[in-house]
């Protein structure tokens, strides 16, 4: 029997890995549904039905639909592995949705333009500006500070426990790993 | 006695009005801490021991010190008003969770564009930039199309139900309407 969760997109999208690292952690049976961003297969109409922002990943579980990645994450932790939202615990529940609030918000940005600057532009054939990289990279510093103190003082980011906290940081953590930048930050005080 | 809530932050700020919202929505008793962003209070040490990014709003609940203002509506909605983030019902709650990351991601960056660049830059004494204006314009127009079909399927952005995700765009959506964009998007056709 074909699994009952879905999840439309491509692999190598860092938007893609965070509901699966989900679904992984999780141990839950799913189906990627292969898509080619090339092909534009995005912008169709039938995908467009499933998440008219036309963006990957969609989920479908069952009869519903869900777009959005840290949504989906939340989805899926929640039904399947609730102790990674921190559920049961109102301090701890809070906690994760801090940390998760900061990865969006704080962390993402930076890194994000740091990532689209030094690999996607030239996979595109475009070239990077370097200014951009400098004034992420400098964002980037001031937020690995607070992640230093906050990791001297608990095991995670949300606490003692791990959560969807410290996994949401994953799929572009991946790729900055692979910029330049990667020999300031190994090189960085521990 | 004193409320066991209490909020930092200036209420003019649309992030410090999000968990304010909330906390009225819900009826919770608290108190607006003051500080002035004039005089440098979010940066000061004892505001820093309480968020290390250095931003508004920060809600103390006892013991428990958050920050970032959706992780903060989010705890103090899960304690005092569960209904508006769809607890009892998976599928209610991931809606309300899509439509809150829309929100986030899709719905904020353009309309805070918008405001900074319309009200916050001439408030500072700047210029605006027209052609940055232009373009989230575009880019809102986007993602209010979506909206409306969202919307007339259903009553509310997550369902039949409000929720989070709908008082979550009232703060920008309150100054987006004090800017000259408020013509164009009040003739839009509905």
């Amino acid at each position: 029997m074909a699994p009952a969760v879905k999840v439309y997109g491509w692999a190598v999208s860092p938007f893609v890995a965070r509901p699966l690292l989900c679904l992984e952690e999780a141990g839950v049976d799913y189906e990627l549904v292969p898509m080619s961003r090339a092909a534009g297969d995005h912008r169709q109409p039938d995908f467009l039905a499933r998440n008219p922002f036309g963006q990957v990943p969609v989920l479908e579980d069952g009869d519903l639909t869900l777009f959005e990645s840290r949504a989906i994450a939340r989805h899926v932790l929640r039904k399947h592995k609730p102790e990674l939202l921190g559920c049961g615990s109102p301090e701890a529940e809070a906690m994760v949705d801090v940390w998760l609030e900061v990865e969006a918000h704080q962390y993402n940005p930076a890194v994000s333009a740091i990532v689209v600057q030094c690999i996607i532009l030239p996979l595109l054939g475009g070239a990077r500006d370097q200014a951009v990289v400098d004034e992420n990279v400098a964002k980037l510093k001031k937020v690995l500070e607070v992640y230093e103190a906050r990791l001297s003082a608990s095991r995670y980011l949300a606490g003692d426990d791990i959560s969807l906290a410290d996994l949401s940081h994953f799929p572009f953590t991946r790729y900055l790993m692979e910029t330049s930048t990667r020999r300031w930050w190994r090189s960085s005080p521990t």
